[in-house]
């Protein structure tokens, strides 16, 4: 059967999103037909020049449609602390958490040898020039609790020898809400070797 | 913490779409970024003027960009079945799974109490004349398995009483390469009531 054109085509895009298989996206082909007109409009509007409006903080790499970007160009933020990430995703979830009121520094990248990913050499050096021209006092890692993640914080520890700074990363352990019986093995052996001492014996 | 105004209005736009949360709305915003400029244009161009392009089949209620719609300008199919379906997603997903190849008669509603939904007189008429001027032999009612579906059988049957064609509905039973196990009582029910004879007592 030969759907509408137009139709099979914003069939097959929205497909291409994250997480969207066959049945989803036309079920989200659907859903923009039976909206009012304006929701199409609207979103055909959003897209168009998305990418001409939105570019890249050339101080800290987070997405911005004004150089510096919000977070570098806040006065209030502790401009001596720099949290390490690998991507924007993972700084506006730190964000959005609003635990964390320092600078950022995004990396765009990662050390993942299955995947022949490796950190630039452009990129950590970045890293140091920006830690000596900001004074830069504590820089917390914030890579990803796995292997890829592991291996970035080490090259990034390797790097940051030479600076004067504080380092730290996220501790890792058993998260909030979830329960002892679901942590998987690596986690509950994390939680016991970085355990919080309570009481010390006399 | 402020992001781009574009990026967050089309994360907004996105969070509509069914089955999409704010973080999937978010990782889909990233994606759109991430992919060549291309990606959104098309997404754009295709967005706009969605609603002027595709309408409904006067015939059948199917979704179209011609009068009438490809499955009732198909001179190859048996005009003279005529399979009744809730929605036009419903009529997509049996024409995909190509098991059938009469005509299509969506009612684009049902009766659902709960809902305060029932279906509309004109849309009960305009099916019985139907059947009439197109010499409609075999009605295939293809309301979804549950209580509105049935309520909506029954609907259709008792206004077919007046006409004078064949009437059937789809089987219910055991979903093929499912399991007993995992069968819900009213499937296992409705398994048992239309089972198969395979060899008659002699």
């Amino acid at each position: 059967m030969s759907l509408p054109d137009s139709f099979e085509r914003l069939t097959v895009l929205f497909r291409k999103l994250p997480g969207v298989g066959a049945k989803t996206a036309r079920r989200m082909a659907f859903f923009v037909l039976q909206q009012p007109v304006s929701y199409a409009e609207e979103l055909a509007a959003c897209l168009s020049g998305l990418k001409d409006r939105i570019f890249t903080c050339s101080r800290c790499g987070n997405i911005t449609d004004r150089e510096p970007c919000a977070v570098c160009s806040d006065l209030l933020r502790d401009r001596s602390t720099l949290c390490v990430v690998e991507t924007v995703e993972d700084l506006i979830s730190i964000e959005q958490a609003g635990v964390y009121s320092g600078l950022y520094h995004v990396l765009g990248g990662r050390v993942s040898p299955l995947d022949g990913e490796d950190l630039d050499e452009e990129c950590l050096a970045g890293l140091v020039r920006r830690i000596g021209e900001d004074r830069i006092r504590e820089v917390i890692i914030a890579t990803n609790p796995r292997i890829e993640g592991d291996l970035t914080f080490h090259a990034i520890v390797d790097r940051l020898g030479e600076t004067d700074v504080s380092v730290s990363r996220l501790a890792y352990g058993l998260p909030v809400g979830g329960s002892i019986e679901f942590a998987d093995r690596t986690t509950l052996l994390a939680s016991l070797e970085s355990r919080v001492t309570v009481k010390r014996k006399e």
